[in-house]
């Protein structure tokens, strides 16, 4: 079974709102086992609405059109889809009471195009939208089905996970698409193919890799009678991949490389001299070029102050004086962009916070070199750790933001190596 | 001049990526004048992207591709363009030399897959993408105009915004639809809507609120032959918003509130007693809550390191002490969330970074009171500045990342009063 999604509204075109309804109807179709081939955006235009449709139900067995249900003049999906299925509108008087009743209740003016909203093609019922006046339409004709939700969010969003889930449930009484993303980090896009190739002929589930900045995501995706099967089928496939990859892979699903982070802090406890009690791993920062974006991505992680004490944003050389006492000396030998800087960055703040580790950045990021003559990009990560320190030099490309953020991601991947040996 | 926009990517069928994108380049159509009549959203099939580009071509004049660029196996684009066009691909050596200096630069190993990123349709020119290696491509043939760009967010923005926005101004010589959005802070929507009530009347520009978290955006939207025209309607409106709003405009269209900030502090020059030169106002910053997010938002701004020396994250409460010198009696008398702490915490990174202002943030993030027995929500910011220190209470509701949003927001909010007083 498959499906194609219509997104009715000027403002979308105009690209003034952005379309999160069409992702959401997107993953509830996929839950449902039915396959969304295509999605089409168009105004408020009756006679491009009336081509959208009609060329989608040539095409597929479900249309699911949103926005559009309103009691303005630019409303016009109700009467497309009438076009489209040639059926014709019928009002419902019981439901027009029913909307004068809502008005008056709500003690707003009458006006005659609020009945509108009483108007359905003759193929279509009527889906009930508990917050809001204009209700949704599910027409069943010629074996196909049209599917039709008003876009405000507070009614799109329960109407869409409640009865039209259900209707699509029903509809398909069989397979489910369910996925698990694998995270990875530390590695390329490319890199990660060249060593999974064989996997990805894999059928179902199927095996798809994308790139985020400084992470990659691998997509198992499968076809099965429930979501449960979906796993079964998902995880010997999660297992080789682990094989081959192994703890270059920091989380599935939604969690983040810092959640990683501070999962492995929390579970790297060590002795504490003081009481002889095991505690958490703890962790200090010291940001030049990040300016607080490390800080502010593990304290991201509800909980985090288990294990994170806090930083230095040593962000002007006054600052790397003041709060961390680096020795003016090695700044003016060195530079502030260099890696003698970053190590002692991350050793004083280890040692200023009496943490087991201490993760130091200094940098780069552009647009133009503030300090001295480093390469924008140029970026230095330190990790201070019991009895030693390492420094990665990086070269990162793009705009400051990118650059500020593959910095703070390198620090995580570089401390979560550090984490994760012996 | 009509234009149709064709998303690719199998992740935005299934709902698990949101188009950004598509909006960005709907926007920069209607700028240049374009109208775009239909979007269209295809998985990574190489059939149904041609499909796609292939029905497109015969409605509009120019067709815009957004992702499926990149160098591995489902990235289809390229093939699609030349099937649709009836071209072929050609490999483009030199530009196969740039990606594996590129490669070699980063230190990343060569992979021949990556070659295919220097493939061409015949019909296309490549557009540069200094911030990937995935170049864009502007094909023209027969009257017709195919653009394609990369998905990556860093990569896309800045050519969609670029060289494409200027080659579609140059293809379209006619009306620009251009806005201006004012940006507001210190005032909710509502408030700003009812002093303003008579100027949303107004036809050409329209004017539009819109809520963002902590900041009101009024778009001013106008029709004309040109860009500078629309301006010059756009100013009177803009002119009489500004006498009824005043300074609560932060700045207009993509500034940011901390770039205002950080171009007052630039603008109120402060004598340097040592060697009696005017120097900028400066600045420092002490987070508990936001754990670096403050900091990361000032850095934010290019060549910030002006006017931001740094600050301490004190995120538990030995940071507070070991990083501040606050007294331990005071958070014990006061506990951590509280005006007392704040107050000490701003005054002290003010005096220990030497600067003009000293800016603390201190509260409840949540999603549990992690300190004490402080409700989630409450926040106290503090300004410390030449003379003086003053505190505000919050009160936010909301998620932990929205919580940990605001009181950055406020603590700008409350920076910017001060610096605007006298």
């Amino acid at each position: 079974m498959t499906a194609e999604v219509v997104s009715v509204g000027t403002e979308l075109l105009l690209g003034q709102t952005i379309d999160t309804h069409a992702a959401t109807i997107a993953l509830i179709l996929a839950d449902c086992g039915i396959s969304c081939t295509r999605r089409q955006t168009v105004g408020d235009n009756l006679d491009r609405i009336v081509d959208v449709l009609r060329e989608a139900l040539a095409r597929v067995d479900v249309v699911v059109a949103i926005g559009g249900l309103g009691p303005t003049a630019d409303d016009l999906t109700r009467d497309a889809i009438a076009r489209a299925l040639d059926d014709r509108l019928e009002r419902i008087p019981e439901f027009e009471e029913k909307l004068r009743k809502m008005v008056a209740y709500r003690k707003l003016p009458w006006n005659d195009s609020l009945a509108r909203q009483a108007d359905k093609p003759t193929s279509a019922q009527f889906v009930g939208n508990p917050n809001g006046s204009a209700p949704g339409l599910i027409c069943e004709k010629n074996g196909k089905v049209v599917i039709a939700l008003p876009g405000p969010r507070g009614e799109f969003n329960p109407m869409a996970d409640g009865p039209v889930r259900e209707y699509l449930e029903r509809l398909q009484s069989g397979q489910v698409i369910h996925s698990r993303t694998l995270k990875i980090c530390g590695m390329g896009e490319s890199q990660v193919e060249a060593l999974i190739r064989p996997l990805m002929d894999s059928a179902n589930p199927t095996v798809a890799p994308y790139a985020h900045p400084g992470e990659v995501h691998l997509r198992l995706t499968a076809k099965a009678p429930s979501r449960d099967e979906a796993d079964r089928l998902i995880d010997p496939v999660h297992r080789q991949i682990y094989e081959i990859l192994g703890d270059a892979i920091f989380g599935t699903d939604s969690t983040t490389l810092e959640e990683s982070v501070v999962g492995l802090l929390r579970g790297r406890q060590h002795s504490n001299p003081a009481d002889d009690l095991p505690e958490y791993a703890t962790l200090s920062v010291a940001e030049s070029m990040t300016g607080g974006g490390l800080g502010k991505r593990i304290t991201n992680v509800p909980g985090s102050s288990d294990v994170f004490a806090g930083g230095a944003v040593a962000y002007r050389l006054e600052a790397k004086s003041g709060l961390l006492k680096i020795d003016p000396a090695t700044i003016k030998q060195f530079g502030p962009v260099s890696s003698e800087v970053a190590a002692e960055m991350a050793r004083a703040i280890r040692l200023k916070l009496s943490t087991s580790y201490g993760v130091a950045i200094t940098g780069n990021a552009g647009p133009t070199s503030d300090v001295g003559d480093e390469p924008v990009g140029l970026v230095y990560i330190a990790v201070a750790f019991p009895g030693g320190c390492e420094v990665q030099e990086h070269r990162f490309r793009g705009e400051r933001a990118e650059i500020r953020r593959r910095a703070t991601q390198a620090a995580l991947v570089a401390l979560r190596a550090e984490l994760l040996k012996k």
